[in-house]
């Protein structure tokens, strides 16, 4: 199953993919309403437009958090020149820093270099605290692609990476979430393409801390909830430490593709 | 004027504190609402309880953005040995992390040390990006104590601070937002003590990166909108850079003081 959340007549809807279209789904508010509640959804017989037409909005709109790992790669972690650490790595994203597949990511005007990072990104259906690494999976409900767009001199102005990681539509999150589909997403690959170039590509049995991992280390300080997202690191082959730098510019095409999942794809403007 | 949420029959109320009573404000559904149309509010001509039997929450209950500030002392930069940066060093709480006044800290069952950290809050009641230093104080509508509770091992974790700030009702908010009675912030003095010592004292001119400054930088990568909350840093003095070291433990009673604002008073409890 693959659930959107996509703008129609001016509103946010949750719809369900069936083939090439989107309908829209009548029984719930949002996706995160859609999620807590699978068996119960009812959607319209009559699509609501093609995906190649929706106005998509990243998949889970109003997410209550985004933990986001960094330095979860062997390759990425070594070009960084960062000391390897007995724990993962997080920051926190807010909500408005995300815009959908085929939304335009926006390069700051500021001086910026303004970097992809290809990611998985995972949704939490179960809620909970202090989650045992061998029960995490169980709360994990969905898949999508993610682009940690960081703005590198923000993000390096002092030891933490806030305001580079939360600049206003920052950063993709889409097309859909995938539900129901990934036996075992150590099988999966990532792989990001600029301008139709690749530029990153792994197989997420790579990550540093696994997904089960990430969710225990987190839920022991804090409580996840239905349609929190986590995002689960960026493989080697950043543009921040290519020589010379490739950063993204207004103009560009920034794919994220990860198998079994889909391609997230967006265009980069210039702010206003 | 002075601000509240608090709990009655169950659910978060606004309210306004007259004398020494809470009255409930019956124009509108919370703070946030409150802060938007302060020349509208209605209150109840009888109070619904006094400040001292009150079951206060944080003064906004539910900001969109709590953005922290560390380092902002220069008695506490020197203190943790870390190199003066050009930027404020920013990272952000979840709502969660924040009990109101007289609520219990939770002090985590992990191995922990829980550092406490006085500090003066700021409500933004105009939200704004791009907003200029020199209009910034337009943008500011009130001030709260804030004890910016911080687990430092699980901060020390990696380079980024999330963890160790993060752990739910590690953090105090209150008691109460002041509206319109400070004239210069600068001229405030911030007091911690911990179990009637004082751990912490400073006047807010101190702060490295002022309001404006704060407000200008940050509003430079998000957008800020009413009810959104700048944590501005804590001086000299904290728990952890004390030799011995002086955390906070279950049983303690901690107070944050902010002349012209209040004192925000919270015990501190083992996590169950």
């Amino acid at each position: 199953m693959r659930l959107v959340t996509f703008r129609r007549q001016g509103s946010a809807q949750p719809g369900i993919v069936l083939g090439d279209d989107i309908h829209e789904i009548s029984s719930h508010a949002d996706v995160k309403a859609v999620l807590a509640d699978l068996e119960g959804i009812k959607y319209k017989d009559v699509a609501a437009t093609s995906i190649a037409d929706a106005d998509l909005l990243p998949p889970i709109a109003n997410p209550a958090k985004i933990i986001c790992v960094g330095l979860n790669y062997l390759d990425h972690r070594i070009e960084t020149r960062r000391p390897e650490t007995a724990f993962p790595t997080l920051f926190i994203r807010w909500p408005d820093t995300q815009v959908g597949h085929s939304q335009a990511l926006v390069c700051p005007k500021e001086p910026s270099r303004f970097d992809y990072e290809g990611e998985l990104a995972i949704v939490i259906g179960k809620g909970g605290r202090h989650i045992p690494a061998d029960q995490a999976m169980s709360h994990v409900i969905g898949y999508s692609c993610y682009n940690d767009g960081s703005v590198r001199d923000w993000q390096k102005h002092t030891s933490q990476f806030t305001p580079g990681k939360n600049f206003i539509a920052s950063a993709g999150f889409g097309p859909w979430l995938v539900i129901d589909e990934i036996a075992d997403p150590n099988t999966l690959t990532l792989t990001t393409r600029l301008n139709g170039e690749v530029v990153q590509q792994s197989g997420l049995d790579l990550l540093i801390f696994s997904i089960p991992e990430l969710i225990a280390y987190i839920s022991t300080f804090t409580e996840l909830s239905i349609g929190d997202v986590i995002v689960t690191g960026t493989p080697g082959g950043v543009g921040d430490r290519r020589d010379p730098p490739l950063y993204m510019k207004p103009g560009d095409i920034v794919e994220v593709e990860v198998t079994g999942v889909g391609t997230l794809v967006n265009s980069v403007v210039a702010a206003q």
